[in-house]
């Protein structure tokens, strides 16, 4: 059971925005800026950065919700999300995707984790500033979402169906739920 | 030196907002409504649990820069701001500050930490649902902008009197910068 009063039946960060929706309306402005804006990364790729450190961060909600999308998103290539989850560095993925994803995990444990050299290695695998940027902003945003979701213990739900369906929905970008579920 | 190229000598999430205004507007919106919205928690008791987060993840810009704004808030009561920072348990605050900050400690730590106990203690010292939310977005989203600032190496000032003046502005509000420094 949630730690404070919410909607019934409404999972994760949903029960979380209808509850304060003037906080959660810049939640969702910034997360559909940031994963489906104008980017050089895809959006598949931006929904496996959050999908990365959601695991790390053990938010099972964030976690299997962004694996849904990103594998909506990657289309043929879906398995790729699974290899990531199983183990990153033996995944299916560019050079550059790698070195985004091992600053994103350093983020997930600290900032100041993140080195000269790591960032030395994604550039000199094609990373542009801007790619940098973002990787260090979806991982700290999803340390935020990881523990806004977990920290008032919201409704996780446990049937895949269900993030296959928020995962389809999520494919299609984040706007402010006029539904509640 | 920053991770990436930003304008020199603007400091801290500053110069990141500045370069990626389009993510940037959207994290001022959500500090504004959080730290400065209606709330029955005090602007001055918000800006100390953001400090708080912010020294627990050794984030010395946001901690320096909240905790300077939280002494402005708290006015002839700012002792209790350094208080905090040396031991939050023996620090002259309520009772009920000191189960929000608990929880914001566990949230900085993961979501998961917070427990049913660590809830029904605020409850019991009158914290209601909408505090209890608040402080865990609170914690959350100063654990990703500590992140944010820190995972690419923003400018740290060192100078106290730069993070006094700095306190005094963000007493004022949050809006998005139109001056650089």
């Amino acid at each position: 059971m949630a730690h404070i009063k919410l909607e019934e039946e409404v999972p994760g960060i949903r029960s979380l925005v209808l509850f304060r929706p003037e906080t959660g309306q810049y939640l969702y402005e910034l997360v559909q800026i940031l994963l489906r804006g104008e980017s050089t990364l895809s959006e598949a790729e931006r929904e496996l950065i959050a999908t990365y450190v959601s695991q790390r961060n053990e938010c099972i909600f964030c976690r299997d919700s962004h694996a849904a999308a990103s594998k909506c998103l990657y289309g043929d290539e879906k398995s790729i999300v699974d290899e990531v989850l199983h183990d990153m560095n033996e995944a299916g993925l560019s050079e550059k995707m790698k070195t985004l994803l091992t600053i994103a995990g350093k983020v997930q444990v600290s900032g100041k984790e993140v080195s000269d050299e790591d960032i030395a290695t994604a550039r000199n695998n094609d990373a542009t500033d801007r790619e940098i940027h973002d990787t260090v902003l979806i991982a700290a945003t999803f340390s935020m979402f990881n523990r806004y979701v977990d920290g008032l213990a919201t409704l996780t739900p446990t049937d895949p169906a269900v993030y296959e369906e928020m995962g389809k929905r999520m494919a299609g970008g984040y706007s402010f739920p006029q539904q509640t579920k």
